[in-house]
């Protein structure tokens, strides 16, 4: 039997089938950017059974996140949410309300960025729930994309790292999160684990600040764990980095493993970001509270420096394909 | 048990519960028009055990169809095709070979048709394979939308119908597409039913035409049949419609009760479209091959006229979530 493709594998599958010339401008990056005209665009997709399982949590904490997650690529590049495009597709066995539940969660939040839903497709699927999301944002100023970095910028992440990855495992061992307060929801930040699961903080404010800064170089969404991302940044800007694995913010509560879940993660949507080191006192003024977790290099590769010794960095990333 | 909803009943759902403020302008028209900006975007689903099932026709075909119903709304717009997202979720128990094939039919398309791939989601899912594509067009004229026509305007459609609601039987009883020819694919028109079910001729060149001709009011594409879509395009354009079965251009080699099965259609992916009667004479240059099919008028409803008596429209058209 020969070894299935992972994600990575097929994405180089599908680029080389493209080829160069069938791939618009950007591919890679988080979102796509529309030639002459002020609109990034991003697609996510969430699957039950694969991004969550029936029971979890109520049905509006799946609908918010799954525009959650679309909405936090935009912001990678510091846009403004503007549209959605909604694919819904649904086995029989789910009843109405679950359905209608799901769109008031998407709905409180589409309503709080200010994103207005523009299309999109209903059907029916063989087993489970599949939502599908792409999501339109205007693009006011210059875009952040992963390739700007340079040898000496500093690195930060705009949030704890693990919280989510530790939320699946309790998740899988029988946790469940029992409510979803709507109109608490568009209000307050998450702080329980499994809330912040399916309510990742927006970070819309701080992409835009980014993007205005002037002082930001490379940026994306730490979506699959710093471990698997930070690498992408690194290939995208043609360089290194090291990461300070005792500066990294672990998820309070966490135990002594945490600093490697913290790496491998996942799911975290909060940026991952390079800033010019003469420009850094600027992000004094960020709408969010940001950690600074290394810094990127000329040389090659990614390492991890623990106790003073520095070496490369091992763990793996979270692959949505081989959970 | 409570009668559950059918498409219509949730996009009204959807609809009631964003609000007017909480919709994008030109909400309900194929394409969704961004502004200040020379965009169209639509999006469309495609799952397996809903829209076609494994072995009825080679992957590849699968793939060009996936694609090619997101172009078919493109062209409803008077759009040209430029970018596409494409999120893919399928099962274990599908093979790599499988996916790669699907991928060839979308790309043969994609190159033909000079749509760049822009990004998107790969993921699994807990049974079949799901395919959401959003494609994005050029716009480069004013938008062709359901709403703008008049009574006394006549309608056409952009092709045959039937064949796509047959073939569906046809595939349903037992009969298999064995062959889909990649290269042959992007250059001529299927003729057979099984083939043309999945290679619905391209509308794009036709769609642009009109938009340019000045003489075309109302278009939209014909997806869930004559009999659903019509009244659709009355509805947008307050007027109403008589339809005359005798000229309804029937799929070659179907039989006497035709006329039901292309009124109530489905798949087609064709335009339907209403034009300015002075106007008329433009479409002689037209890119396709065009068949009168009625009239608009100012008494509201679907009219359906035979044997020179005129009676109110009875059939349904294709719900694709009742099937």
């Amino acid at each position: 039997v020969r070894a299935r493709r992972d994600e990575r594998a097929w994405l180089s599958h599908i680029r080389g089938l493209w080829g160069r010339a069938g791939l618009a401008p950007g591919h890679g990056d988080d979102v796509a950017l529309l030639p002459s005209a002020p609109y990034a665009v991003t697609t996510d997709f969430l699957a039950e059974s694969r991004d969550f399982e029936r029971g979890w949590a109520p049905w509006e904490a799946v609908g918010y996140k799954a525009l959650a997650v679309n909405l936090s690529d935009l912001s990678a590049s510091g846009a403004r949410p503007a549209f959605f495009f909604l694919t819904l597709a649904w086995a029989e066995d789910l009843p109405d309300r679950a359905v209608e539940r799901l769109l008031e969660g998407m709905h409180a939040l589409s309503r709080r960025e200010g994103c207005l839903l523009a299309g999109g497709d209903l059907s029916g699927c063989r087993s489970g729930l599949c939502i599908s999301i792409t999501a339109v944002g205007f693009q006011e100023e210059p875009p952040l994309l992963r390739s700007g970095g340079k040898p000496g910028d500093l690195l930060f992440v705009s949030g704890h790292l693990g919280g989510p990855r530790a939320a699946l495992s309790a998740f899988r061992a029988g946790a469940r999160l029992r409510r979803f307060d709507l109109r608490r929801a568009a209000e307050e930040p998450a702080v329980d684990l499994l809330d912040r699961f399916f309510r990742p903080p927006s970070q819309t404010a701080l992409g835009q600040f980014l993007a205005r800064s002037g002082a930001c170089t490379a940026c994306m969404d730490l979506s699959d764990g710093l471990a698997a991302d930070l690498p992408r940044l690194c290939e995208a800007s043609g360089c290194g980095a090291v990461v300070d694995a005792a500066s990294l913010p672990l998820q309070p509560g966490m135990g002594r493993d945490a600093c490697d879940v913290a790496l491998a993660g996942g799911e975290e949507q909060v940026l991952l970001f390079a800033v010019r080191p003469e420009a850094a006192a600027r992000l004094g003024e960020a709408p969010a509270v940001l950690f600074p977790v290394g810094t990127l290099t000329a040389e090659r590769g990614v390492r991890v420096r623990r106790d003073g010794r520095t070496s490369p960095l091992r763990t793996k990333g979270f692959d949505h394909f081989s959970r």
